[in-house]
C-alpha cells in the first residue's frame, strides 16, 4: 500500500460522507424492527409474474439486442414511448431531449458533474433529497437552503437569497426542487408557486432541476403541471424513474432537458457506465407497450393511499400534543415535527430500543437545521406494522416529552 | 433558456469530447459496412436459452429482493462467487476486498472521481484504454504516456518518466495498466515485466490501476499472473467485468482493492447510482453457479480462437508489405500499424467508401502520437465478413500507398 493513501484521495472523496441513510438502513435491517426509515416501494407492488412473461419475450424475440451494448441515449423504443407519455400530460417535447439514466440518482450525479465546479453554489429547500445533496457535494458544490411553507419552497425568501447573492456577484448553477410530495417533507408544490420561483428564475437567469420520482403516485387533489410544462422555455431539466412506479432494481431513471443540455448528460454519460443496461430498458418498455404499467400504477395508488390513510389514522390516535405532522397527497412520505426543545437524535436511540426506526430530518437540511424532525416512510411496512410502529414512535416521543 | 448556458458549464464537462468511437459506431451502423471498429462480444455468444431459465426461476424464487433495492456494495452472494473464484486462481482477498459496479466503466469513473484533482497526472499506455482515458480526463486528470515494446508499458521509461517527475515534485496518482490483450495493443504482459512495475510503483510510492475485462479469453500461451496477484500487498486496484465474457448489456463489473479503497469506492457509488441492477446481479450469480459461466467461456474462446486465427491469415495473405500488426493470444482487439508516413484518418475515409470500418490508433494515444495505427477487432464480424473486410481494408491501404 502506498505510504499516504489518505493524502492520495480527491478532494471530492475527502468531503464525502457515506449516506447517513443508507448506513442507517443496515443498523435497522434486524427484523424485530419497524422500519419507517428507507425509502423503498412495497415488495408486494412489484409485478413479478409480468416479469417472468415480458423477460422471456424480451430474450425470445430480441435477445442479442438485449445482452448487447446499447446506444448512450438509450433504448429508442423506451425514450420513444416515454416522450410520447409526456407529451400526453402536454410536454412540449421530443426524442432528442430525453436521455435514459442507469437510475435518478445517475441522473442527479451526471447533473452534478455538467454543471457544478468546485464552491458552485445550488439552491435547495430546507429539506431536500439527500441523494440530490450527496450528488451535488461530491462535486463540490455548496448548498444554499431555503425555508419550506405549506406550499414548499418559499418564494420570497428565494428571491431575497438570489439578490443577496447578486450584489455579492454569485450566481447559483441551479435550484432543486422536488415540487410533487416532496421528500422528506410530503408537500406538493402549487401551480401559484411553481409559477413564482420559474419567474424568479427567469429574472436571475437561473436554472432549475425539477427532481419527480413522485408524480404519478398521487392519492387525491389536483395533478399540478410540472415545472418543466409550465415554463416550456427549456430553464428546466426535468428527472424522473421508474424506481417508486415500477421497480427499483431495474435502475432505470431519464433526463428530459433541451437538446444541448442532452447533449452533454450523453457525454458525460459515455465515460460514466456506457450505458444503462439494455435488457432492463427493453423489458421497461414492454412493460409500458402492454398496458401493465398503468394498470398497476394505480394499484400502487391505491395501496399507498390505503397506507397512508392508516398511517396518519395512527399518528391521530397515538401522538401526543405538540407533534405535528405533514398530510401528503401522495407520494411515499410524511415529514414530523417535534416540540422545538426535542431532538430527533436522541429520540432516535430510545426509538431503536423500541424496535421503531425512521430518518433523522437533520440530515435532508443542508444548514444542519431540522433537528426536532423526522422522515416517515408510509409505502414499505404493512398497515398493521405501520399501527404498532406509530405506537412504539409514539411511547418513545411521550417518555422523551418527559425527560425533556 | 439561460442566457449563458455554455458559461454555467462545469471545467469538467467543457473538458470532455464525446467518445470518438461511440461517435463513430454510429457512423458504421450502416449495414453494407464491414465493422472492425467496435469492442462488441459476438451477438452468438449470448447465452439466451440460459438468460431465459435463470431470469424465470429468479423471480420466481427471489422475486420481491430481485426487484428492490440492494446493497451499494453489491448483491452478497455475487461478491461472494466473485471473490471465490479470484481466490482459487490464487488471490488473497475477501468479501470485503471487491465491490460491484455498474460496467467497468463505473469502476473507472469512481477511481477517478476517488483519486483525481483537477491537474492531477496519470500515467498510461502509449496506447490505452480511451475509455479509461475519458473517465480520467472528465476529472480534470492529465494523462502522461509510456510508450510500449512487445511486453508492454516499457519499464524503463516508466523510471526514466518517474524520476523525471520527482524532481519536479510531482507524483502522478496511479498508473493505469490493461496487462491482458491490451485494448487496442492486443499485447499481454509477461510476469517479469508486471514484477519489473510493481517494484517501480513501490519504490516511487504509486498506486497501480489493472484494468482486466479480456484475461479470462486466453486462446493460447500461458497465462501471467494478475499484478494485483504478484504484488499481494495493497498496491494494486484490480477492476473487472462480465462484458466480454457473459453480457455487456447486464452492465455488471467490479473492483477489487484494499478494502479502505473499496470503502471509499461504496461511498462514492452511493451518489452516484445508489446501487446496481439487483436483478442483474442475480441473474450473474445463478449464471456463474450453475456452471453454465464456466462453460460458455469455454465456448466464447473457442469461437474468438477461430476468428483470430482467421482474421490474422487474411492479413498474411491481403495486407502489402509495410504493414505490421499484434498477434494477440486472447482478447478481441489487435493492432495495425501503417508504414510511419502514411496517416490512418485519410485511410478511415477511403476505407468507409470500400465498407469496412476500423478505429483510428490515434485516439487511444493521450499524447496525439500513433496516427499511423489502427485497432481491428476480431470478436464481432464473422469469419466470412471479416475475410471479406481485411480484402477491402487491405485494398484501401494499397491504394493510399500508391498516393502516399
Amino acid at each position: 500500500m502506498i505510504s499516504d493513501l489518505e493524502q492520495a484521495y480527491s478532494v471530492n472523496i475527502k468531503g464525502m460522507k457515506k449516506s447517513a441513510i443508507r448506513e442507517l438502513l443496515k443498523l435497522t435491517q434486524r427484523p424485530e424492527i419497524i422500519s419507517f426509515a428507507g425509502g423503498l416501494p412495497a415488495p408486494e407492488s412489484f409485478p413479478i409474474e409480468q416479469l417472468k412473461e415480458i423477460s422471456s419475450e424480451v430474450l425470445e424475440n430480441d435477445g442479442p439486442a438485449a445482452c448487447q451494448y446499447g446506444a448512450t441515449e438509450g433504448v429508442t423504443e423506451l425514450r420513444e414511448i416515454l416522450v410520447d407519455r409526456y407529451k400526453k400530460q402536454g410536454l412540449n417535447i421530443e426524442l432528442k431531449n430525453l436521455v435514459i439514466t442507469t437510475s435518478s440518482q445517475q441522473g442527479l450525479d451526471l447533473l452534478a458533474k455538467i454543471f457544478i465546479n468546485r464552491g458552485d453554489k445550488v439552491i435547495c429547500g430546507l429539506p431536500s433529497y439527500l441523494g440530490g445533496l450527496g450528488a451535488f457535494n461530491s462535486y463540490g458544490g455548496e448548498m444554499i437552503g431555503i425555508k419550506f411553507d405549506q406550499h414548499g419552497m418559499r418564494s420570497d425568501l428565494l428571491e431575497e437569497k438570489l439578490a443577496e447573492l447578486k450584489t455579492q456577484g454569485i450566481k447559483p448553477k441551479f435550484i432543486y426542487i422536488i415540487p410533487d410530495f416532496q421528500n422528506p417533507a410530503g408537500i406538493t408544490m402549487p401551480n401559484f408557486r411553481r409559477k413564482e420561483i420559474i419567474d424568479i428564475a427567469k429574472k436571475y437567469d437561473i436554472l432549475i432541476v425539477e427532481d419527480s420520482p413522485y408524480r404519478e403516485i398521487r392519492f387525491e387533489g389536483e395533478a399540478q403541471k410540472t415545472i418543466f410544462e409550465l415554463d416550456n422555455s427549456g430553464h428546466v431539466i426535468l428527472l424522473g424513474t421508474f424506481s417508486k412506479i415500477f421497480v427499483p432494481g431495474f435502475r432505470i431513471g431519464w433526463v428530459v432537458a433541451n437538446e444541448k443540455i442532452v447533449d452533454k448528460f450523453v457525454t458525460a454519460k459515455q465515460s460514466t457506465d456506457l450505458c444503462t443496461p439494455t435488457l432492463n430498458q427493453k423489458i421497461a418498455h414492454k412493460y409500458i407497450e402492454k398496458g401493465y404499467f398503468d394498470q398497476n400504477l394505480n394499484e400502487i395508488i391505491d395501496q399507498y393511499h390505503e397506507k397512508r390513510d392508516n398511517m396518519l389514522k395512527a399518528f391521530k390516535e397515538f401522538m401526543p400534543e405538540g407533534v405535528a405532522w405533514t398530510e401528503p397527497e401522495g407520494g411515499l412520505f410524511l415529514f414530523l415535527t417535534l416540540p422545538e426543545n426535542m431532538d430527533a437524535e436522541t429520540l432516535f436511540k430510545r426509538a431503536i430500543e423500541k424496535n421503531v426506526a425512521f430518518v433523522l430530518g437533520s440530515v435532508f437540511h443542508c444548514d444542519g437545521s431540522g433537528k426536532n424532525t423526522m422522515r416517515i416512510n408510509f409505502s414499505y411496512v404493512s398497515k398493521e406494522k405501520a399501527t404498532e410502529g406509530v405506537k412504539r414512535l409514539a411511547n418513545a416521543i411521550k417518555e422523551e416529552m418527559k425527560i425533556a
